[in-house]
């Protein structure tokens, strides 16, 4: 019963939709799921850490002892005895948290966009690191702010460069923990002296902490959150200590901003997975994660270390590279000549995979740099990968 | 390891954020969740049709066989076997829809959150129905468009009314089946009118569709879409035909606004869970949706006529309603002097809770309407309820 002679549709778009691009990075994995090739190019975890077999006993507890709560509609804020687990979690003995300050997320990508929707006018003037992580400018740029770059060293974001881009910032977006893309971490004291100027100016601060519980050597940094709970915005998820496929994040606020957050949450999703949230409670309520991310630090930190020799090894000299004490990435430099973009298809063609670093700068990108992942590839592909990149860069220089 | 005194922060929301308003009905759910209220409030589906044996044996086999890939993070357009399979169900003979149009998203209101990211500016014409989904005003609403209502009568939406408002519209949302609130559908001729009328002035038409499946009389009216592939946004949802908690719906749109939306998602929430649409796939794949349906149909259809019979029987002379032929709501028209909000307050006073009709409405609110949910009520407490009810019309009238 279709219709005769229908007119095309000449889309018009919002200016909103004009600012719409693919990240490089999922497009780059398109490319790189093919098994031949050595990725270092996805910030997927390993596989090899997830627990399968508990979150299986889980989703059968919950469907059999709860099924129809956990198949029905649910609150926008999230399934309380998960936000209670999560507000005991991140408190500590000079800081508590309560669980009306946490919003249950699909994911943390979920956080940064209702952030944005709640923070970001056009034209607002937005903070980030540089290089800061993809996925945040990509949320964000839905909003069309004003991106302003702080500035970072070896040691990463320099908090005394901040009052010099601050006027009139709705936040400062910061990776304080083993950071994506350069695997840097802030010392104790840049975390007080970052925490006090943007407390002193007044701005917001995003604190995204995929990452801070794989700390190698086991003792996380203390979180900004926990420094000054009324002006930081604290992101955590479920993806890489227990698995990302869920899709579970949350966010913790200071109520004005978190009830925000949930109205903004209710308007874009209405809630997230009532059952991902019961299972995930399941299986965290009885401490596994603190048996369960060790098993996952060891991985890590061994395969980090075969990528660190390797590179020791194979790339040449002047070539620069970060030394992570956790997370999941390496950041290289190369010589200023050397454009990163265009070794990537040589790479590609040699059936070696990285992400360029050019993408993760807001502003004036360093195209001589590049992002390796050391998670996803076991240690005899990741020695194979990294002599192969080193060949294709000796070659240049 | 606080830091001493900091500034409380002076919250700078978006102007968007202004937008925000608590949805009425999630408001007046808080409320009626207390078991002695007999609620028509509610969109819930009936608990009493999930089915939880099928969700669990489907959990444990995908977790079995494929646990791995279910935990790990997937495609933003989604898992491709239920892609396919989707494509399928809403293919006709003179219409076959591919996988490339179906974007999975996190429920139906995550695809609304999508289109009006992706197709409104602040000012742009909308037009919808009078009155229209809640959710969908609210969705829409955050990216501030001009409502314009499109007039309805008794039969649904007016086709012949669109030119008179259609200058500059972005689209045009309806609901075809069993719409809520009202209850209504649009007969066959309506349906080619619209289709026809859209087309012709280049007005892209969403249909909202989570309902169509819900027909009493098990013949569901053709799709918009069918009627026109390039021309109809269309939006599905597993929420009423299998489980609403699992957030999982769909929306099939003509290619190049399909790829947008792809990239709205992608900055949103990166994808929706891989685990819960290769469970779905695993319960659908078969043909399970098509034993199912007819129970629940079956179940809903008791219930509404119970729920009109308790009508006919207890509300006065001068109230008038829908008789739904599928879907969950009756729309109800009291006298024009009494405010159905007032005699909200009274009757959840008297333990009974419905949702008054003003807050459906974008333009012009008529006070004296209210809808009621006979789905998540056994018959014996919609008798109960309807009486009362029926007691507090009276008294007003």
């Amino acid at each position: 019963m279709k219709i005769e002679n229908p007119n095309p549709i000449q889309w018009r778009f919002s200016d909103r939709a004009s600012q719409l691009q693919s990240s490089f990075i999922r497009e780059i994995l398109k490319i790189t799921q093919r098994p031949e090739i050595i990725s270092f190019a996805g910030g997927l975890p390993s596989p090899a850490t997830f627990p399968v077999e508990q979150m299986k006993a889980a989703y059968d507890k919950v469907l059999s002892e709860n099924g129809k709560m956990a198949l029905q509609y649910g609150p926008t804020d999230g399934y309380a005895p998960l936000r209670e687990w999560i507000a005991d979690y991140l408190s500590t003995d000079s800081c508590k948290i309560v669980p009306e300050q946490v919003l249950m997320v699909s994911g943390s990508q979920q956080a940064l966009d209702l952030i944005g929707k709640v923070l970001i006018d056009e034209g607002s003037r937005v903070l980030v690191e540089t290089p800061s992580y993809l996925g945040a400018l990509q949320a964000f740029s839905v909003y069309r702010p004003e991106f302003k770059s702080v500035e970072t060293d070896d040691h990463g974001l320099v908090p005394s460069s901040i009052p010099a881009v601050a006027e009139g910032a709705r936040l400062l977006y910061a990776l304080p923990n083993f950071q994506n893309p350069t695997g840097r971490s802030l010392s104790v004291e840049r975390r007080i002296e970052l925490v006090e100027t943007c407390a002193r100016l007044g701005i917001p601060l995003i604190e995204d902490d995929p990452y801070g519980a794989l700390s190698y050597k086991g003792e996380p940094y203390p979180k900004l959150l926990n420094m000054n709970p009324d002006g930081v915005i604290y992101m955590g998820s479920f993806s890489k200590v227990l698995t990302p496929g869920i899709r579970l994040g949350y966010v913790v606020a200071p109520l004005p901003l978190v009830r925000r957050l949930e109205l903004a949450k209710q308007a874009a999703d209405l809630h997230t997975a009532q059952i991902t949230q019961m299972v995930v409670h399941e299986v965290v309520k009885d401490g596994f994660l603190q048996q369960h991310i060790p098993s996952i630090r060891t991985l890590y930190a061994n395969q980090c270390q075969v990528m660190l020799d390797a590179m020791a090894e194979q790339f040449p000299k002047g070539v620069q590279w970060t030394r992570p004490e956790g997370g999941m990435f390496i950041w290289v430099t190369l010589p200023k000549h050397i454009d990163a973009m265009k070794l990537l298809d040589q790479a590609i063609a040699a059936k070696v995979a990285f992400v360029p670093g050019a993408p993760f700068y807001a502003n004036d990108p360093e195209t001589n740099t590049l992002r390796l992942s050391f998670v996803t590839v076991p240690p005899e592909r990741i020695r194979e990968g990294i002599a192969i990149l080193g060949k294709l860069i000796a070659a240049q220089m």
